[in-house]
């Protein structure tokens, strides 16, 4: 950031009074721009035990598969994000389970959030933003193939308790990257 | 958002190409700018079955009773964003448990995301941000002067499994205010 979203003049980096970190200060309006992680939201699409996987059509890791996920937008709900993420970009149609993953990427500024979904059809097909998408069981996901760290954990978790019959929540940080960025 | 963060000029409302909704973008650099909702992270400090609470001394809701919880900043995780607001606020350490509750507040753009945890020590003391900080049982909780709904959510569903003696994750969408903005 370099200029005030509110009056279009210069920013500079300063600590407020009574903050304790620098934020982006507006030296004409003094208006205070706060920057905070966003949230990645989206949906492990089940049928029969398979998962519905993405494979990317868009930058970064363009080709790479994914879990149907995407930034969450104002005046929604996580739910509500996770199921048009998935609606968008596999084109299926979800009923929103339980709370599945909670990952936190502060690298990438992000926060990322599965929620278990049981597809309601087969009848998905590729969004925009997806090459093809396809179902897979844990012999047949591409595991060397994923787009991200967090999916990747994501999917390891959900086949493990899917061997075990029970699904958990499963919170941590992810502080690797699968690719070299 | 009237100028654009990067070069100074107007930004207008306009769908991107490959987009569905309306954007802030740059006239001039072409730049956009998305906006997302932020997450509010805090804890459920317990000590002996008790729970500490801070009198807000900020707007909204000064001299109303709150859970420690404050914006997650760049470069944290959700679990360092929860130790941090229940350090500056309540002057409390604590050991982070479970995630507790991830309730939505799509009209404040808002996700709320609570941790339970154990205080280490009973040597707190407010926080510049708070005018009291104050261990309650389910009885004295002061029902009827909490600053938000998704801390009485939260306080409600912490007092029903403590009494279970099962603690949940519990999610949600705060619909309604504790107040009249």
């Amino acid at each position: 950031m370099k200029f005030c979203p509110a009056c279009g003049n210069q920013v500079n980096l300063a600590i407020p009074p009574g903050d304790n970190r620098e934020r982006f200060v507006c030296a004409q309006c003094g208006e205070i721009h706060y920057q905070n992680p966003r949230n990645i939201v989206g949906t492990v699409p089940v049928w029969d035990r398979k998962v519905l996987l993405c494979r990317r059509a868009i930058n970064p890791r363009y080709g790479f598969w994914t879990l149907p996920a995407g930034f969450m937008e104002l005046d929604e709900t996580t739910t509500q994000a996770a199921a048009r993420e998935t609606l968008e970009e596999a084109g299926a149609r979800v009923e929103i389970q339980e709370l599945f993953s909670l990952l936190n990427v502060p690298r990438a500024r992000q926060v990322h959030i599965f929620y278990r979904a049981r597809l309601l059809d087969v009848d998905f097909a590729a969004g925009e933003e997806s090459l093809e998408v396809k179902l897979f069981d844990e012999a047949s996901v591409p595991w060397s193939e994923l787009a991200f760290a967090s999916v990747e954990q994501t999917l390891r978790f959900f086949f493990a308790d899917s061997a075990s019959g029970n699904f958990g929540l499963h919170t941590g940080d992810v502080v690797h990257s699968l690719h070299a960025d």
